[in-house]
């Protein structure tokens, strides 16, 4: 039972709030020997720190990583690792309204339903920048991982915006990290820019759909029932901030498909078993199968804009709220980094599950 | 770490195979003092139990539970209540064939991949059959329910069968006891009784989606991050056989909305809070909110078909499969009872951590 | 939180009460591929079975174990195994007079007093009947032990009664299995035969002291903090029935010894580090260095004896009790096997741990 | 799964090595609206802070603790609090020794045979420094058992050291916090000082027995099987660096003890049931009676001595060591706040258990 803790055996409890002294990870059960500074977990920090573009929120934060144990000689030493991010631009004066006021759309009415108090400062443990933990924690998986399968890679990207959806036969995996959308589409990030320019200045914001490709998982990963891979996926992707749905491979669409359409066919390759498509999306009976794990979200847009709103006060007075702080036009974009780290944590998580288990034992094929 | 079992307070652990002596659920952590015999069971199994009409599969089982124990004269008494389902008619000659090649869409090559050993009858642990076990601990779930929230209710329906969707302006909750696909549609019904009527005969598959709406639910269930209430949610549908995408609220579609359609805003009334609209499904930053609580997924069609499809044996040999078995066109259909019983015993799992975290205490509003 | 549940990745969930159709144990996480079959755990049931001698209780149970799932054609699969016993010799008449009263030194009081409700047959789920289920588990643990590291053999063996302890000198393996005490020497034996004999005519009851040594365990298992190897056997042995202190190594007399008589002195030998001595019981820092592991523990002695005694009644009453029913005058002896069942558990779950933890990297020596 | 973590509710994860730049502990589950200042956990801390009298190591640290968040306003929010402590004072020159050399009886051996790494400076994460953050985490379980139950006192103490006890027929409450062993005997407390003063000059060192007692728990805490309050007690303090054993009550005595004697007699009193005695420790089944429970263990002595010890380097050679490092003479000192601390997060734990399980429903005596 730990509400603020993902994972069986690599385990990461974030804490923090957004305008406190400090948010930071505590990861317990890296293997030891796995290379491991600060640098290497910074590099996923910055990806996802605010304010770099016009369509994140101008909060200006180093959020410069400190590890604080787990490490020694620059090697992890299998003992848990603490990550702390000190939050230095609060600009606690911009929430004074919101101490009294529940902005629809938001945390702050069932934080205060559930506990009857609230740090309302930026959202406190609701707001986004709780993710910042979770993009560092999932460095730190990110190494253990390339250490243990070195061809695996992770990668997010932008697939959808506003009913916007790229188009897959321009896909592009080299584009991704050229537009401020992490999309492969370069067309559609040329799109989204002017639309979502428009949308910024207007006050508005927007949803989005998100997609997460693991390459190079070996089969094997998950088991039955509760502890299948795409269960462990779903629930990590449900838990970042503002997302609302979840799908693996064909997702939603599935409903759709017919046996005939749905079932990828098996064929014998030289290095096993190769598949005609991947309609599964990886994963088979909670369990992988060596094709790419495909995971997709939607993130919800923010609902800080600047529309008035009609709301209550926590004495129950009918009012209106107006959000000024400084947010994002589309969460969506910051997401995309938070992603690939949920999905590193997930993946290392089954390997050492996997590990435990079975000890390589493999059903050969051929 | 257990892969068998979810809940954090509630706990079920199910266990058994198709096509073993018997299955059932070992459920842990249920209230003391609550009534519940067999027949409080049964009603539930019933609803699930194959063979009922022509669109499930012909496998006729009587599902009959038997409670081993944690009941004294028809209460709980707090300590492990053991349920077992007898398998009964476990015709083990249709499955030969599956012994030695992998269907494609099933779990048959993953778990050799992982284990190096399966239990092909029936599909060992893969097969829905486990989900009886779900729907027996669902039931112990909604008569601790009953006996703590007594006015909640969770209703379970279809709301879609390969890409053709109920008219939601034909919803109507007394329709879903009256039709096979417990559809609130009774147009789709009559629809979807004939296109799957000639699917079946054809010996193909469909996919469908699913809802589940949680009526009653009372605010502030749930917590941050991993312990989201959506969270849960999202691993208990995901964790479903089949199950390739999960949605909360407006799910995907929030991809496509601006903040001012998503944000659903708040008014007072005489018992509390009222929303003038549903968007976030009864969740917001994972903690409910008193509105209905409305969970959809989708079920993939089911991969045994009496089409040939291109696969290979253990040996790693091209070769073909026609599934002979005993299936259903439709496993959405039986899906419906399964997603109410997971649904049921998370909200009582979140009720009893709820209770533990605040012992009740709420931020009173008015 | 499973408060009926231990082990981390070997979890073994027992389940029912004394006087109910049935007991068990649901184990997960039980490895694939490992031979089992009922005949090689009913032999470490049998050891546990009550009736045996006229030292432990005389009710009849045949304590047959079925087998229910999670292994196929002779070998486990990885899935959930359920483990169950029927209980046949119920005489639920013998206890009427308990259903009102509480015995002095029994669970009956805190039961009724936590749960408002008690299957007070037989003591319900506080009989150490229970520890049948647990005797099962410990023997799929032995079978998993037997495949990973052949060497190991676990043993228990009482070394006290009573006050009267055994003289190590006369230490011999292979006496334990020759007296009805589990004893490693005679002479103690033939003692305690006679004492025990006048005490159990005189319908009073008698404490014991049990010791379990594990001999070849691998180096490396455990972890520091509260995944402590000896932090697990702790728990394992004071969660036995009737257990009130449990000791690693030289235990409570560590608290007697300098540091220059406690630290074993280390050299080199063939295949690795040898010690001079073994205070520390085979534990060093929480993680085992490869000696011989060393637990004792205290049983105390039943409360249910022939001389009345001072209690109340359910309403208050001040009353007398005698307890009629079949009991042992030892409880001591029965613990033996199921100290080693739960000494099995606890050292495959970490073993599996450590797989999972470390893959078997090992900081070489010399 | 979590091998730095203890608790099922009020979960605490400590983190952090001796000399490294921090330690500290994640707590989580800790119930919304409790009073909490960084000077209600200084207080404890200050306790076991080391160098404050010429007994306990002369490392100098300031132990000051920060809380990171989790706090709103003075008041806890239920969110996760981080608790970190700076080192200030490694001397980092003192322990280069070590680094190639194993310490008899330290965990030097054993962390290098699990991870092939080990943070060998001040012991890294094996240091009894690590008790440091669980006395804060402690403090923290002390202000919510504040609030929850007011009058509940948690008060541990020496009752042995050496093989040197307490006379309990001169044990005075008020006596503990006057000497420098918190001990209740002022006669042991005198010749203690004696006795381990000459001990300290000869660069030796001594175990010790620790007993706490807490009084004003209500009945009702803990559960059967592997939940008992007594497993969750034995396992907290088995837990602490040096401990290797643990008595409840009677503790290994029990084993001497017949029926007659050891059964606690009951009797009606005005606010509930009264007992004659005390053997059980305040636990009977599990769980708790509402008299005082009563927990003892041993601490061994520390291995860090000024004799010289034979042992083994790195690479297998034979040699000798002496440890020069700042050491307690009496490590068992410095655990009585640290056992303090362990026992009030295991009561809140089952507190929060107790609330989730039964909601505070009791069975009615009288």
């Amino acid at each position: 039972m730990s509400l603020n803790t993902y994972g069986h055996l690599f385990r990461v409890t974030t804490w923090g709030e957004s305008h406190g002294p400090a948010l930071g990870a505590t990861v317990d059960g890296c293997p030891p020997g796995v290379p491991l500074n600060e640098a290497d977990l910074q590099v996923w920090l910055d990806r996802r720190k605010p304010g770099q573009n016009k369509f994140t929120t101008q909060r200006q934060e180093a959020d410069a990583v400190e590890i604080l144990s787990g490490v020694f000689e620059g090697l992890t030493t299998g003992t848990p690792i603490q990550l702390m991010i000190r939050n230095t631009d609060q600009r606690s004066k911009d929430y004074g309204d919101i101490s009294e006021k529940f902005r629809p759309g938001h945390a702050d009415i069932t934080y205060w339903q559930k506990y009857g108090i609230r740090d309302y400062r930026g959202g406190g443990r609701s707001s986004a920048r709780e993710t910042a933990s979770r993009v560092a924690a999932g460095g730190v998986a990110r190494q253990a991982l390339g250490a243990l399968v070195p061809s695996m890679t992770i990668t997010g990207y932008m697939v959808g915006m506003g009913g916007k959806d790229i188009d897959r036969s321009r896909f592009d995996w080299d584009e991704i990290a050229r537009n401020p959308f992490w999309t492969p589409d370069a067309q559609a990030a040329a799109e989204w820019e002017e639309y979502l320019g428009a949308l910024r200045k207007s006050g508005s914001s927007i949803g989005a759909t998100i997609e997460v490709t693991i390459r190079g998982c070996p089969p094997g990963l998950g088991a039955p029932v509760y502890g299948k891979l795409d269960t462990g996926l779903a629930a990590a992707m449900m838990s970042i901030n503002a997302v609302k749905g979840v799908e693996i491979g064909e997702g939603m669409a599935a409903a759709r498909l017919t046996g005939e359409a749905n079932a990828d066919e098996i064929a014998m390759g030289p290095d096993g078993p190769v598949y005609a498509s991947n309609h599964a999306g990886g994963i088979l009976g909670g369990i992988s199968t060596g094709q790419d794990i495909v995971v997709r979200f939607a993130v919800k847009p923010t609902s800080s804009i600047l529309t008035p709103r009609k709301t209550i006060t926590k004495s129950g007075e009918a009012t209106e709220i107006v959000t000024k702080g400084r947010h994002d036009p589309c969460v969506g974009i910051r997401a995309v980094p938070v992603a690939e780290a949920m999905a590193a944590a997930v993946i290392l998580d089954h390997l050492l599950l996997d590990r435990a288990q079975t000890g390589g034992t493999r059903g050969k094929i051929g």
